[in-house]
């Protein structure tokens, strides 16, 4: 191999090295997996946190929910604790609700359509109740305009209950 | 005290103890808190166990309802395995359906209706499919009546997924 092209592949490699510097970030998550505005990325295992709530998303979007909570949030609902504590994270899975093939008067879940987080740092967080937000659709955050919307809805209806609109199903 | 009295008492403490020993079951459940049929119980901290997906019924229950799963039977499903192994325990958690006061297009869990577990166990249920059932209604099983029913409908519709209507929510 000629010394230019050596010279070739050690830039090469160099630059996959910056390049996956730039994108891998010291928690794992993909640079630009974050939310706007917040910087929430979608955190491991929340599929398998504990069931808060489901619930029901009329039409149009048309959706079967479900809110899970991590040990912290579990046990600040479990206690009754609001303000929820510092690392309370909410997670919000969507799916469209469509009828069951197999039993007339079901619905179940169909295609996933959102999963949103809730996180609680009062620091991090301050100017909007502590609460940072992330919405991500199949894996990749939701563009800036929609996390605007997030605090200023949760703020206006629901800010006697710590900004979280879901109560633990009895 | 009279020795009359001291054999009233004796008896009357043997009665309580025999009392005690008929309601309370070497798991702990009281006796007549098992299912008719079936002999299933409400097994301990159900509540944590991870989704496996939501679901809707329409009028006239017009309930939101959420299975979750056991230990066992959540890697059985995260592997594909069918039959379902013994030991895999299904639970599914209905509430009424009503409007959110907060968020109109939203429906939110009302009170609690029923709490039914499917537990897979191939020797004790071998005539319904490996299955046993076991429908509570706060905290009471259901009458045997309504206890006939389930096999024969999920034996109907869903004999080819294990009996087992719901499927893992993506």
């Amino acid at each position: 191999m000629k010394p230019i092209h050596l010279a070739a592949l050690a830039v090469a490699i160099a630059s996959c090295a910056l390049a996956a510097a730039l994108v891998v970030r010291a928690d794992g998550m993909e640079a630009g997996s974050a939310s706007p505005i917040y910087g929430v990325t979608i955190p491991n295992g929340y599929r398998s946190w504990e069931l808060i709530a489901p619930a029901q998303e009329a039409p149009p979007l048309d959706e079967l929910r479900v809110v899970l909570g991590n040990p912290v949030a579990v046990q600040a609902y479990r206690d009754g604790t609001l303000p929820f504590p510092d690392g309370a994270v909410l997670a919000k899975l969507a799916w469209k609700h469509v009828p069951s093939p197999e039993f007339e008067p079901a619905s179940i879940p169909g295609a996933a359509t959102t999963v949103q987080f809730m996180v609680k740092d009062s620091r991090k967080y301050a100017v909007t109740g502590g609460w940072g937000f992330g919405r991500f659709i199949n894996g990749k955050p939701a563009d800036e305009a929609q996390h605007r919307t997030c605090f200023a809805c949760h703020q206006a209806r629901v800010r006697d209950h710590d900004r979280v609109f879901t109560r633990w199903a009895p």
